[in-house]
């Protein structure tokens, strides 16, 4: 009987400097399912040579180019079993088909693509590829975000008739992309982020979430799009008006200028008969309102949720998961689908798993909030 | 040195079974100046008298007509000091005309009128009879709420950049207005209420509090109106962005299918260096969140608040005030004005007080939403 | 048919710089059934005059001595129907003797009197006088106290097996009654104050909740008493352990110097099925976990509380009611009860309002928590 | 440049149906410097594989006996690191002896030992070893009690006056232990879990809690413990009263019968000039209350914390982290030591992780409530 083996990880981007590559790191890891072996951390062999070392690996496996990676990683027999994409959006594309090409699995960071087109081609690509994609909406994986999803999906609020998401921030309340900040810097440069601003960074985080619990489409939007911080070459404040596949109508909402929130990401659905309230500042509870009877608080890993929701806990109640936690539940189901994958399963993803659709529909949202913000008006999604 | 003397109210509206009446009743004589003499509560002698009666007046002080009430008080020497308006909205306008034209002053209740047509003629009789005008919009008597003015007047959130203003209900999630509930069924009434649904009930709430506390003005409008009860006649769910004055933005939401929530009325003001967080449910704190530095919670009455907020309260810090007592702030404001009338004095309402310029603002905003909402798309307010 | 006759009361206490006198005046005349009209407001005849020029009474019956105040009234054919007290503590008694050996019926403000022997003398002459007696242990007119009694009453969280309740204010971290500040100076003055500091102020009302809302009596007690500040002459800081007559047991904590905290009174009830919270800061809401199931959130006004929740509130579901309104429905319970003894009957005290009963244990309480710091150990109750 | 050598734990405990042994691996594992490589995980061979293999370490390193285990990776080249204890309390003694005895570092779970003789025996030993021994009250490891210590330490709230500890959970509320639940069934068995129930499992958190955060000492105790449930054989409830170092009061109170709670540990502590509450199920805030001022919340990873607060996080502000991540903290700076401790360093452990004194000073605790319990009053600790 042998211990299981760990899948083997490479990961673009993540150099020194870098917020959310230690991140993918650690959520990858977290299972004891991944294992990170090699990465194209940074363009520079230096950088890359030094993230690779914080991270563990065999020094002759920290590349200063994807492309390398890739190549020198199939020839190997413990080889990589897929990339992860922790880079500025506008590489998201052109790594994600030269791993595709190359036969490897692809995790990508979100959104998919710098462009609606370049998700198109993805979404071929990936078709084609007959690979597994995921992609790291970190926030599906709360298991209260499960929960609620479970709920709506059995009708436990009646038929949902509004729907409120948005996603506050107010971390770029001042100009710090001309001061130096990295993070800042790049998404806010559109040929390194794409056209879409806040809606891009975290619209598309709130647009998806809305989607993923609901069950519902968003099928016409009616968007605003402000650049608040003077001499800011992309949007960092969004309203939107939305029409749903049922015929229910809602309101997104992002801000990167709301000075004084953190990471305000709050849901609110709406049923004829009760609602659900989701925020990531406060993970581990669900807030559920009926039009009859007491207000309910439901609680992480307590007996009574949904099992979609027991599924992904590692703790007992009253032992908050975080961020993390969540982000390494998209990992672990990952994990699993490429294990099944490599056992021959020809369609290993999970629902749970926001994959290739959920990127081209964050996509095509980004795309039609610029539209929609440029008529001033309605646009059909 | 005699005891200060009451000012005599005269109430028209609040017979059985109404909700408001008895909650203008104790909010006026909560602070000890002002005492209900006279009403006509309803429009059936028996049912106005058998209110009197539950309110302690002088059974022959119940009338069954406004106009009798007007016409027979006049004639006494402790006749009423001033009418309260508590009726539907549609009896708002001719009784505020009868009484200002007998030199009576006026307290009504919101919205001003039942279109904005009348409230520009409301507007024009106020201006020539020189007499007080007074509007009840509650939420401006927390001591919260003008804390929160404070703040913003005196810029210490740097320039207000965006608002987010909500008022959400759910007690209408179902037709109650085909079953017999009072409440409902007159204020779905286009006859009785006016052409505003939730715009009108609590719309204009919500839009009076965001220009109150922000100091600011709507100058143009995109909303989007939905009757999500079949059958319903008028509106009952709102959307609308916001274009300000000073150039903020911002967004402006109603409900009344908000199935489990109360009265979630909600403010959010963002300026440059910091936010305000005002939540009616939770009316002694006012949360504040700089960019830089700890979120802060203000409590009602702490010496720390600013002289417009310690003004109104009547209980040491951590002894909760309510909707009660922020009702009668308003009525407290408006006897002391009423004093400083009748002594000559000819401009003696405070900018605190709503009075007939917000009831005139509060019918346009209807009217802008409903000229929105058929356009589909941006109207100058 | 007459008007309703609102019943008369005559307050002593409440003079300029008073606290708690106005908010008598206000709570007693908030439901429209009694008014003040005579008082004896303080031993200065100027200052009792201006007082009572404040609340609005006629000159003539603005007493400088309660004695005169009784006397004068029961000779007029309008005389007051019922005396208030709000002096400090060491007065309690011999007003409530003068007014019951008149015949008055007496509404006290707690503690019931300075010492438990005082006490016992009391409860000896309400009954021997058959008069209504009333103590406005305030937080027991909250709506969702009555709603939290009722849930214990009705079994509805198995047998009770444990209480916490603590009472934390923060006023008096400093020595405060040795520079001028008129409420700490009396209470800081056992020859006013009585002996109890901190237990007699606010320890009797966090006593008086846990028995009120719990149904169970406590049998013993083991305590102990700080006096924290440097040189002040009573107890400051109390932590005490409770067994109760069913067999709980418990703890009841309060504090003048918890820096930081407003009026921070909490109550939890800890049952085999399940437990209740109750903030007084946030008291329009009471927080019901149960060992299986969600947590609840139980909101004032709404239809499914209990009926003796309902039977007090006056506004409806998301409308807050506070402070004032709790201690308005003390006063009428005492005015419904007061016109049934005026109508016959022997025994009008409803079992929700506190009276003499409540007093003496709540003087017993101060007794018992003293004898037990003296001995180090447990005390009989 | 080579990469970073990953430490090496041998995990004693953990077998399958654990709670607390998954958790030391994921957390050990988080940061990326230590590895699972062995483990003696149950006594069954079998068991003890199957356990291996989830962990995916190499089958030839599941030992079915912690002597076996320590016996064999001894003579390995790359045999362990250190050894981690998560076994019923009764085992913590023997395995901490053999593995000191052994030459080989400990980190093990709370409590140190089984009985207060045995920390002593232990604190012998792990001073004549010179070895690093850590012990993960997991608590300590959250930034924001960090932060809360910082703040104390640097005198922010002035001199303390007053605490108030409680940690109440609800899972033991029935006789679970007689009815095969494991976690229930050792805990309440005293040969296997020690003396001290409520106060062993949970209240030595509690209790070490409060000394970790406000720098003072227990100077003495009076306690009072109970079985609630009947038949069950420890306590599952205490409430104690404490005496401090600097001549602070304050209260300690644990249960595991609190019903609908779950894992309710809060910490309260009052200075001179102002408060703090930590409530580790909402461990990403720290509520600070200042007698003049308004009340502030601190949020994890702000830039405004203390040092040793933004030392310990991973995510941005805004990002929670949880039960996990704290857990973690403390194998990172155990990993951290063991580092420095193997180049030489004979004092490597921080002031901030836990170790052998803490560990004493929690099983004198228990030695002390339970003495205290007897005799009914107070002792010295």
């Amino acid at each position: 009987m042998a211990a299981t083996r760990k899948l083997r990880m490479g990961m673009v981007g993540g150099g020194p400097g870098a917020f959310i590559g230690p991140v993918h790191r650690l959520a990858a890891e977290m299972d004891g399912k991944i294992q990170v072996v090699a990465g194209a951390f940074s363009q520079s062999a230096e950088r890359s040579r030094a993230a690779g070392e914080r991270f563990g690996i065999d020094p002759g496996r920290a590349y200063a180019d994807y492309r390398q990676m890739i190549e020198e990683e199939r020839k190997r027999s413990d080889g990589i079993d897929f990339v992860v994409i922790t880079t500025p959006n506008h590489l998201h594309l052109p790594i994600a088909l030269a791993a595709l090409e190359a036969g490897i699995p692809v995790m990508s960071d979100k959104p998919a693509t710098a462009t609606y087109e370049e998700a198109l081609a993805l979404e071929a690509a990936v078709a084609k590829s007959g690979l597994p994609y995921g992609l790291t909406h970190t926030y599906a994986g709360y298991a209260m975000v499960r929960h609620a999803r479970a709920m709506c999906s059995a009708g436990r609020l009646g038929k949902i008739r509004k729907v409120a998401v948005e996603y506050f921030q107010g971390w770029m309340s001042k100009p710090i992309e001309a001061t130096g900040h990295k993070q800042a810097a790049w998404r806010s440069d559109p040929a390194q982020n794409g056209q879409g601003g806040s809606i891009g960074d975290i619209g598309t985080h709130a647009f998806h979430l809305l989607e993923y619990v609901s069950g519902l489409h968003v099928t016409s939007i009616n968007a605003t799009l402000r650049n608040v911080v003077e001499g800011r070459r992309l949007d960092d404040d969004c309203n939107a008006f939305l029409r749903l596949s049922n015929g229910a109508a809602g309101s997104l909402a992002c801000s990167q200028v709301a000075a004084g929130e953190l990471n305000e990401l709050r849901l609110r659905i709406y049923g004829e008969t009760g609602s659900l309230e989701f925020r990531q500042q406060d993970p581990n509870r669900l807030i559920v309102k009926w039009l009859d009877g007491p207000e309910e608080i439901h609680h992480a890993a307590a007996p009574y949720l949904s099992a979609d929701a027991l599924a992904v806990g590692r703790t007992p109640p009253g032992h908050p998961e975080g961020y993390l936690e969540a982000f390494a539940v998209l990992y672990r189901e990952f994990a699993d689908a490429l294990v099944s994958w490599q056992e021959g399963d020809k369609n290993p993803l999970p629902p749970t798993l926001p994959g290739i659709e959920a990127g081209v529909r964050g996509m095509r949202f980004i795309d039609r909030v610029i539209e929609s913000n440029r008529k001033e008006g309605w646009v059909e999604f």
